[in-house]
């Protein structure tokens, strides 16, 4: 086999088009990896509906699960967690590959890094088109952190490890103490769902869900939501489980300025906020500076993650994978040559994940 | 002697009056203390200037230090870093005594102690008059953070530790990394000027000083500041020191939204913001919450310090007074009967610190 079947999206919105690609010669440090899955993250649908801007043409897909194929010469046989890597290995990669050396690497911000290949997020280049999860295969280039599954790991938990779950694990390595404390979570979608579960495992004695829609509230509560409420039950509940004080912490994950509004008087002196769903612009936030100092306030953007924050999120999933129902929030599995289908049901807001299996 | 000698504030505007107040009969924890000098905030000129709200009759002053006369039966005899405390030691002490076992003290922020007691801020209340630094003795109440104070640390540097010191240490312990970053300091005057110097001794690629004062840009550069700019010279300096990626760290003590904005697109992905001066409701910043998320930024605002902050502050005064010339910040010390002029003299915009010496 020369070739890889993949989707190509040529920036028309909601057109895929299935095309086979060339299987890369890897390099130095490359690996190749078969897709075992791919589930479709809202970025990409947001690509799919021609509301974000990508390179074009692009093979979309970034949270893929796949197993090593083969190596390029001098590859470290070591994943970021230390684990040896072998041919057959069912492993998954973080979005970003980083070169660890610049500027941001050095910073500790692998996730801008200078010279960062972004999967799923790239134009095709000679020899290096499969870069996305709608494929048969990936091309790992050199710099990529990989990190091999747990066998235990259904393929519909490990899909979104590299992304959703990541990316939590970073918002709560920016969030301070959460054993004992009250937390709020805002939207209640896979990031917040991923959230409140991280916090309940973590021993949060509040874990307070907020969504605009009823079933979404509902389904929070199996993931360790300890309340689920609409934004203008907030405040009684917030005043109700910290005695008054403000929550410890605030997860903010819907991009609504509204919905950060909403939160803003609830945290407690010394509180904290994590932004993570704002990844669109929007209104901007009226921020009281004399309310940040006199409170101890502080907020946190995150986007994406580093390394240690995907060691982490496969750590969370393979440890409690079993305690929420997570295997269920993927919909659907669709083969590739349906990825329009696929889309389209994606596209349906209650639809949390829909995968492809190649 | 059962009396002693203090600065009553009343409440009226540029009008302190000299009063004999009764020596307390320490309780249980307590510590007397006799004033050997006590420097003059910007807040005690507020309040003085009756811009600022406090409780009255009061004994304002709070940069205080004092000698050890007294202890109450079962105080502790060690102060906040360890060191045994006798009769005759020279020490100072946190701003806000704390209950160590509230709801605020168990979350690490003491100086949100739900039972403080605050040096300075308190009314008069019968037995605990002497509460303040403009006095012949201060009480020093159960929980109040003792820490006693190196032979060779001058008066006039020592007494600012007990609140611009330790805040500006307080600020650096949400700064994360100094060392090799460029850091920006907004406002040249005392927490300005200990910041740069904490920043320059550790080990910070560039720390530029920015102030719309011309003289107090000139003292910055004693005070390590590598650059030393007006406001609108800001952006080309931020460019340059940081090959044009922004700075690691904004730390801002001016207060006014405007030098917030200034500062705001020159920082980095990954950069911090650090909020000290901003204690009064000024203009809202108009935060856009994607920037936050994109370009990974903090926003911290910090109040006051803890503990350990005042460890650290006269950690750094004990290793680098001879280093910047913090014992020229003092401008003139007056003694008790001359408090007014004392104040009257501060009101200059010029003097960083005015002294009171009983």
């Amino acid at each position: 086999m020369i070739q890889s079947r993949a989707a190509l999206f040529h920036g028309t919105p909601r057109e895929v088009e299935l095309s086979q690609l060339p299987l890369p010669t890897l390099q130095a440090g490359e690996t190749l990896a078969r897709v075992l899955g791919c589930t479709l993250c809202g970025s990409d649908l947001h690509s799919y509906e021609g509301h974000r801007k990508v390179p074009v043409p692009t093979v979309l897909g970034h949270e893929i699960v796949g197993e090593i194929v083969a190596f390029g010469k001098n590859k470290s046989r070591l994943d970021i967690a230390g684990q040896p890597l072998r041919v057959g290995d069912r492993v998954t990669w973080a979005i970003v590959a980083s070169c660890g050396e610049c500027f941001y690497c050095l910073r500790g911000l692998a996730q801008k890094c200078l010279q960062s290949v972004k999967y799923g997020h790239e134009p095709l280049r000679p020899g290096r088109e499969l870069l996305g999860g709608l494929a048969e295969h990936v091309l790992l280039v050199a710099g990529t952190s990989i990190i091999r599954l747990p066998n235990e790991l259904p393929l519909e938990v490990a899909c979104p490890a590299s992304c959703a779950t990541a990316t939590v694990a970073a918002a709560l390595a920016s969030a301070g103490e959460v054993c004992e404390r009250t937390v709020c979570v805002l939207g209640a979608g896979m990031l917040g769902l991923t959230a409140a579960a991280m916090c309940h495992a973590r021993g949060a004695s509040a874990v307070v869900c907020v969504d605009m829609h009823v079933d979404r509230r509902e389904r929070a509560k199996a993931f360790g939501a300890t309340h689920s409420v609409a934004p203008n039950e907030l405040p009684a509940i917030a005043k109700e489980v910290s005695n008054g004080h403000g929550f410890d912490l605030v997860l903010e994950f819907t991009g609504a300025t509204a919905a950060f509004e909403n939160a803003w008087p609830l945290v407690r002196m010394g509180g904290r906020f994590v932004l993570v769903g704002a990844v669109f612009p929007g209104a901007p936030f009226s921020l009281p500076l004399e309310q940040m100092v006199r409170r101890n306030l502080t907020i946190s953007g995150v986007h994406n993650y580093g390394p240690e924050h995907l060691i982490a999120a496969v750590e969370f999933l393979s440890q409690h994978h079993r305690h929420y129902p997570f295997a269920g929030l993927v919909e659907a599995w669709c083969p590739l040559t349906a990825v329009t289908e696929a889309f389209e049901q994606a596209r349906n807001p209650q639809a949390i994940r829909i995968g492809i299996k190649p």
